[in-house]
């Protein structure tokens, strides 16, 4: 069975267990998991029988090459109002849809081109197939860390007081392209002197000084799957509180490296890494989760943080990110994105990690 | 008056009009237009007596500064939720909102909230504000547009024969954001050769060869607003049958930029265009349409194609952008952005239009 009609077939296995006879896809990353499809205007339709792939016509090369395990259906019209004439939903009553997804408008249309189904508000369906990620799924992560990684490795070589931190930013995203990405994960963060306490600052056009703790958060997509990396690096010199504050983050990030495996539960290990910088006298100052799921989404499930729910299986991967943020100082974060194992876990991005003085 | 409450209070005309005595405002880039905010949670309430702006603590520094003219609220709820607690709804009965972004999960969360409120569906509200573009919309479009025109320069300096189209693509981005652009208007176009006669090809792996004619098609983001330009170039040398093309679409989108002003149906611009390409023998090969509304969204009104009921008005900024695409040969496309005026059109971007051979 092919990589997209085995996952088609585990989408079915679970529409069984909540009673629905179909199940229609919007989300173009959904799609994209159960079909290969790429392009910007497409619809999916998994019954018990058979999926259902619908775009227009603009894509029938694109779909001849892409989506090889579903019935393809070209049209001019609205794809929703499609799947009517083309009978996808004949001897299906109870018809799961993306909530969170599809608009108020989309459902109108829904309902007035079938007013004889039922249809059921699902959310999260699909988000649990993408909980354990396929061999296919992990090398294309693994490409793109490998180039997170090679470009990290790269821009450190070109920091320098006086740099822009847009510069900086626009030398991560072209470096990523040439290296062979699809583009960026996220616009690249790159925080230096106080903007290093705002956890998700953007680049912005603060010039790099020397003194300055720089940190940068990016990564890419191959295939769709995405990387994401974080280093905070020194311009010139450390002092010794930014060598101490350095060490006790790569120490919380060590010790929930070391915890991490299937069958924990995902907010012990955010303690775990909590407690090592409680520990150090700066738990208020870590002011955000401890990661998250990674893959098709920047996030995704599993929720890794003190209030999930969640226990971590084999097969996920998740982010591993503490961080201390102290207003009108600075910050410093440390990310590595990990595969989650029976007995551990496997660090999936090799930058170094000890504190460099650029 | 504030640009932000002028903004505001002329949704408010337009929502007397529909007996509506609220809007919820959730698309992020609509938001952005009536607020000024341009982070990612954010939600609006204009009424007839108020703007309200809802958003959660982490932006509250942010807020303060973009957010000026309407009454801002923290807080850790959902915001559709939140709204409740914080009176925005007190005195309004028929409430719309925007049908075309709501997801049909946020539209429960709403009726759950407000079981006794008469909500609207509505689509194409503010998005008929955005069609007149003001001087601060068009001061941001125009430093877009300027950044845009010095990049392609950059990039027909670097064209060579054995370069990857990506690299082209990579090259594009990095110098756009050299040049102090957000970031990129949408993927940059890089088709060479066969790969010219698909419209919307992204970049490719593709080795661009000596003989090769090139389309370029890319634009940046300044503030939010977009600019969008396209040339094609040939590389080595150009065929008879490349120049014959090229002078074609040259002179159909020179007869509609020459026909280009308020009052005109926007289905007759398509149409000079189209007659041009026609009377040339190509009719069927220009398979889309002229152009597009551009501003905060890469494509919105007026509609600028064969089929649109829109008339231009002054003010608006549009796309016009004729092509002649031959399977298995290529294509060429000629993009500029206008503003229409009362007697005519100001053609925004100015990079040389001839063929060049590179």
């Amino acid at each position: 069975m092919s990589r997209y009609a085995n996952r088609a077939a585990r989408l079915c296995t679970h529409l069984a267990g909540q009673q629905l006879d179909a199940f229609i896809v919007t989300s173009p990353t959904h799609l994209r998991y159960l079909t290969g499809f790429t392009g910007s205007n497409g619809l999916g339709v998994v019954t018990r029988r058979d999926t259902y792939f619908l775009t227009d016509p603009r894509y029938r090369g694109q779909a001849a090459k892409q989506v090889r395990s579903a019935r393809r259906i070209f049209t001019h019209r609205p794809l929703l109002e499609a799947m009517e004439e083309n009978r996808c939903l004949s001897y299906c009553r109870r018809i799961g849809f993306e909530s969170h997804v599809l608009t108020y408008q989309q459902y109108r249309v829904l309902r007035k081109a079938f007013p004889r189904k039922l249809f059921i508000p699902t959310s999260g369906v699909v988000e649990k197939l993408l909980l354990v990620k396929d061999s296919a799924e992990l090398e294309a992560m693994r490409a793109a860390m490998r180039i997170t990684d090679s470009v990290y490795t790269e821009v450190i070589g070109l920091l320098r007081p006086g740099m822009r931190e847009h510069d900086v930013a626009a030398e991560i995203s072209y470096r990523q392209r040439r290296l062979g990405a699809e583009g960026d994960a996220f616009d690249p963060i790159v925080a230096s002197g106080e903007r290093g306490s705002l956890p998700h600052a953007r680049a912005s056009e603060k010039v790099i000084r020397k003194g300055d703790l720089v940190t940068l958060d990016f990564g890419c997509t191959v295939a769709g799957y995405h990387s994401d990396l974080t280093r905070t690096v020194a311009i010139g010199h450390a002092t010794r509180r930014a060598r101490e504050i350095h060490r006790l983050v790569l120490m919380a990030q060590e010790a929930a490296l070391a915890a991490a495996r299937a069958g924990i539960r995902a907010s012990e290990l955010d303690a775990v890494a909590r407690r090592v910088i409680t520990d150090g006298g700066y738990g208020p100052a870590f002011s955000h989760s401890l990661g998250h799921g990674l893959g098709l989404h920047i996030h995704e499930r599993p929720r890794v943080s003190a209030l999930s729910t969640d226990t971590l299986i084999a097969g996920s991967v998740i982010t591993v990110e503490p961080g201390i943020y102290i207003a009108g100082w600075g910050g410093v974060r440390i990310e590595d994105d990990i595969l989650l194992t029976q007995t551990g876990s496997t660090v999936l991005t090799a930058a170094p990690k000890d504190l460099m003085v650029l």
